[in-house]
């Protein structure tokens, strides 16, 4: 194997495959990066095994020459070393040229790194996953989905198949649902698909995974396909391909939890009522149980307070912009609803309660794509 | 004591005097910021018997007015959640108000805080310093100072005095110096005193100070005066007083370790020795040890190299703006090096070696206050 590459390019690719690899696997050869050089160009790839990712960099794009491949061949490089050389190399291009016994060279300006490589023989396969199973999102819509989500998944390993966002498409539309039994997070959105017939459910992706993706994907409308069968998920991307396994077990149905009817109903200021619990939160945080106290007054205002036996108490009222049906008094944790506050990029909320000891709601005032769910706590 | 201030010269005072204040201190009171409101203005204090900062709001500044004092008094309120608090407070004043038992209200706003004060009686008096010794730097220039020395203080305690800066003062010239044995840091500047026979020496500010005193001091050159006492010292700022405490011991007289020949002396661009040496650390990082090997080639070329067996070799040329004198092998610490390399704001360097086995210096090239001696590493 021997190739000359832009550095930009290489590095930015390096960096992406690297999400994918963990020094904590078992497995020593995927502690590294696979390195296959083609004639059509340089294919990079990591994985733990749970994610696997694989960036191309071809050898010319329109009038640009990425790569000159000198002779094609593959090697694995320690990633923990190589991810920082590549980034430190000091000249806008980089030789990579392996020898016998895997003993692999970089150059780069006045710089010559020998490193000890790794049989890439041994490195394993990624699937061929069978297409027929895909819809596409936007790479943004996407991001902005995952963040909407992921937030509300478990992170408790008893029921591992909640520590994953569960996936449906149905009639073209995406719902993606994440809970740790305590809050429940939904987004829907419109998808393409090329069949009418696609119908798919109970496809669980590990939170772990969508962190990751989400790192990956850019603020552009540019189109991501997602391909999905019944052990693994694919999402591909122009020069990227990025593989997560799919979490074991039956999602639990969620669509009946969510109340109906509402016998109090306000819409509020979302950063008024963002700032106002975290601030409540600096002293419930200390009593460790994150609990808030909120009721409705008279005259459209709500009072929201909190008590640390050691620290002291907070009070604050606050106008809602609108409020309807019963009185009110409940409890509930209060880090939950800022986690859900904080990814509601609407500037107003409608929250609705059906009385002090039933689950609520909090919307976006402007849309109804988006959906969380909360228990509330018993203070007594 | 009862007083309503604006938050904003109120957060910043608060976040200074908290500086000093440390949650794992074993006398409850200091866990606390002291709030003394006068005539004059509102003074805050935060210690930790190490250090203490003292920060004062006047009522009012020319045309501004910062504080209404209704009623004077004292507090002691519990410092975590007291700067977490005023951060978040919404409104642009504070009101603060101190009833029975040590209660204290906060207002803002619409929120209310209600805290459980403690008894400023039981917070200790700072002392009151002689200003027999004294003398006077610009802030940015402190600032420097601090920054370009206190990197290369001991982390060990084995010899504590060396876990400080030691400061000397002598005809109107200010030396810092720190070292942990292995490695040295010099800065020297020109003060301004009030008395010509001024001699300051042995006066060993803890590292630990330095570090917190640099977060507060500012890019102006407005004056600090530093009052020196057998035990403390003292940096007085406009509104602002920071007390620490001495190191015991006697400082290592270090006049004497600095080689006064040259037996290679070689000129480099800071940068690019700090970006190879950088490279470098890579490997020998993972060795465990941080050696990096320096050698004197043909031409005014200097080769640079470290190995790590797991991982593999690095080797890099570099080309001196000059070299002098005879050939040279050296292996040394990278790391230290490195830290020395980053404080040097100069584009160029001066190293100044006595062969492999002796120490060496480097300084900027363009000014004498700084001197930076390292101890060689033997590798064979």
């Amino acid at each position: 194997m021997h190739f000359v590459i832009q550095r930009e390019q290489f590095v930015q690719s390096v960096q992406h495959v690297n999400k994918a690899v963990s020094s904590r696997t078992t497995i020593p050869i995927l502690t590294g990066i696979k390195i296959d050089a083609s004639t059509a160009g340089v294919t990079l790839t990591g994985s733990d095994s749970d994610i696997s990712i694989e960036s191309f960099i071809p050898t010319a794009d329109e009038e640009i020459e990425y790569v000159d491949i000198k002779e094609s061949g593959s090697i694995v490089l320690q990633a923990r070393f190589f991810a920082d050389i590549v980034k430190k190399l000091p000249g806008d291009e980089i030789e990579i040229s392996v020898q016998d016994q895997f003993a692999t060279t970089l150059r780069s300006g006045s710089v010559v790194f020998n490193l000890n490589g790794l049989d890439p023989e041994e490195y394993p396969r990624l699937p061929k996953l069978e297409e027929d199973q895909t819809f596409f999102l936007p790479q943004n819509l996407l991001k902005d989905m995952i963040r909407q989500t992921v937030f509300a998944v478990s992170t408790q390993e008893t029921r591992p198949v909640l520590t994953g966002v569960n996936i449906e498409n149905n009639n073209e539309q995406l719902t993606c649902t994440a809970t740790d039994s305590h809050r429940l997070a939904m987004r829907t959105a419109a998808t393409e698909t090329e069949s009418d017939e696609l119908s798919i459910s109970n496809v669980v992706i590990p939170g772990k995974s969508l962190n990751e993706l989400r790192q990956i994907l850019e603020d552009t409308d540019e189109r991501v396909q997602i391909v999905v069968t019944d052990s693994q998920v694919l999402f591909k991307f122009k020069h990227l391909l990025f593989f997560s396994r799919l979490l074991d077990g039956k999602y639990p149905v969620t669509n009946n939890m969510i109340p109906e009817q509402s016998k109090t109903t306000m819409e509020l200021s979302t950063k008024d009522l963002l700032h106002s619990l975290e601030r409540a939160l600096l002293l419930s945080k200390e009593a460790k149980n994150n609990v808030i106290n909120f009721k409705t007054l008279e005259g459209s205002v709500i009072e929201i307070n909190s008590v640390s036996a050691e620290v002291g108490k907070v009070t604050e009222k606050m106008t809602c912009h609108s409020l309807e049906g019963e009185e009110l008094r409940i409890s509930f944790n209060g880090k939950n609803i800022i986690d859900a506050l904080k990814v509601i990029d609407s500037e107003y909320v409608h929250i609705m309660f059906t009385g002090a000891m039933s689950p609520f709601v909090i919307r976006p005032a402007d849309h109804d794509q988006m959906l969380h769910l909360f228990s509330p706590v018993r203070t007594y």
